[in-house]
């Protein structure tokens, strides 16, 4: 089977993030004051080959774990679509 | 009415994504070679002031085509929800 992933890594809720800061200044100067607490993190998508869902989600956290998120300042989700061949 | 709005920016399908590459690579060295076809973007989270639903789609999406998304190398989507006060 094989499945696309779709995984958000964002910085920590409690974590400054200097540049969604920019950002909602920016936003002030095209006239979009409504817009507020801007906050910037990645979005990645991927193929898993597994032979079945639960084992593409071990694979899909642990690539998260080891490479594409830092724990330490970063949270990360992800969701899974099997593809149809 | 306020809304959050959660985007995501990626690089355009023919686009390609040299990051995602060197990602793909790396997963091989961590032995999750199952993982394939990564292509990393943005993904931003914002709060957005409006009278209604309609009003709130017309700012994010000119926040995204002004500021956010380069619309030359990338392409955007986004959805939003009603924060309950």
């Amino acid at each position: 089977m094989e499945f696309t992933a779709e995984i958000d890594i964002m910085p920590l809720d409690a974590l400054l993030d200097p540049q969604g800061k920019a950002v909602s200044g920016s936003m002030k100067n095209l006239g979009l004051s409504e817009i507020t607490n801007v906050r910037i993190g990645k979005h990645i998508t991927l193929k898993v080959k597994a032979k079945d869902k639960s084992e593409a989600e071990a694979k899909v956290d642990e690539a998260c774990k080891k490479l594409l998120a830092n724990q330490i300042m970063e949270k990360y989700s992800f969701s899974l679509k099997e593809l149809v061949a």
